[in-house]
């Protein structure tokens, strides 16, 4: 038995749900509210030290990183496999992975919180917000968000992001020149592992990173939309508090964004 | 043919030698001096664009990140094993290696540049050390290696990178009461992903942090120190310098740390 805690919108969720999609296995779960705070709860904590989704259960067994969930699932469960044949395909993949783990993830958060939770968390009460932050337990996390949520793209580390989301969507376009996938001729755990950071740039706004300069990666992203997956581990779960958050975005972010990233 | 780029006392080329060693790999390769800056030449950075040690090449592929190396290594080269079997236990593995990559690392390189460092940054002119600086691509990681050596331990990112140290060194602790490895009954690459940094803590004076209090620690660095791998990938490359830069340690960093550390 498969058991997955996740939530609505979390990229790394997303990356579980859509590997669990395109190996075709069947899944329970539980929907935790992140900005509820559910995963400080102590019964999840036992579980997810790290007071993060997702959390796999398997037989009793239990799992945790997205990145080593999604291994683990290819490895459990031999098809469709989801990882090249050869070793060096496997290094190239798990390199995608690794760079979404080393600074894409950090990058994209820093985004979403610059430019969703102003308001969002404008309407908690001073003692909610500090409720909320001293439960974190990463401090350097924690004052990331914090700076991000008051300052917006205004915060000091935003342009450093920015120029990482913007690294990251040139390696793509030139990785792609060779084949249709990240890893090579098929769909891979990398390609589970990037989808939720590209579609999350697009739902702030910054998908002028790529369209109409990265001819590649529009053409990667028509083609993992096509996929059953893509509605089925991402938007199918979208509440409309999620819809209507990304939907309030005022002002356009993208020129501010754009003058961070330069000439890159 | 496997050919390395790697440093004398580098953690991650550490990594990838032990590895080597384990397996019983043949390998030919290059030390670049890290000091000198040699992982800033267009030629290396060709082949590494994060501009660190290792690279290994294998019959002409480039592999970078030591983590996907010493999983590249396991994987092409088939005995012996230095992976569980299982999937689970690979995921168990692969978590000791992530927590490396997420954060040990760093704590590791900051608490290494506060108190091996100043004195050899002392000797370089300000023109010597900004552009030592200037050629480090990733910028965060400059400012914090800046500051570790400008402020040595009172640098305000050291007392979360103790207690970074610490928080391994005792989740350690607790996974040996059930194996005498950190992922089961044999040696494997979690052992050799956490070797370099264990020994580390040990050459910065700080092996207080678990002798006389963690015992598994205690008994599983001297299970380490037996296989042959420990003097053949690690002390046999040390040189003179190396040794004399981590006996020029002056005053015991010991009590420092154990207050930053507190009653963890």
């Amino acid at each position: 038995m498969l058991f997955l805690y996740h939530s609505t919108t979390s990229v790394c969720a997303i990356k579980v749900r859509l590997t669990l999609d395109e190996k075709g296995l069947d899944y329970d779960g539980k929907l935790l509210n992140l900005r509820e705070g559910e995963q400080h709860k102590p019964d999840y904590v036992k579980l997810n030290p790290n007071h993060v989704v997702p959390t796999l259960l398997h037989d009793g067994k239990v799992i945790i990183e997205s990145t080593l969930i999604v291994e683990y699932l290819d490895e459990t469960f031999a098809n469709p496999p989801l990882m090249p044949a050869d070793p060096y395909g496997r290094a190239v993949a798990r390199l995608w992975m690794k760079k979404v783990d080393d600074y894409l993830h950090a990058a994209c958060s820093t985004l979403t919180f610059a430019i969703v939770f102003p308001p969002v968390f404008g309407k908690k009460t001073k003692e909610q917000r500090e409720a909320y932050y001293a439960a974190m337990p990463n401090a350097a996390y924690c004052e990331r968000q914090r700076l991000s949520v008051e300052q917006g793209l205004g915060a000091p580390h935003v342009p450093a992001a920015a120029r990482a989301d913007d690294k990251y969507i040139g390696e793509m376009d030139a990785a792609l020149v060779s084949s249709p996938y990240l890893a090579g001729q098929a769909y891979s755990l990398a390609d589970a592992a990037a989808t939720p950071y590209v579609f999350r740039l697009e739902m702030l706004g910054l998908d002028k990173l790529w369209i109409g300069k990265r001819p590649r990666v529009e053409d990667w992203c028509a083609r993992i939309r096509q996929r059953p997956s893509f509605a089925r581990a991402i938007t199918a779960w979208f509440t409309d508090t999620d819809r209507a958050r990304y939907a309030a975005i005022g002002e356009d972010p993208f020129p501010k964004i754009a003058a961070m990233v330069g000439g890159q």
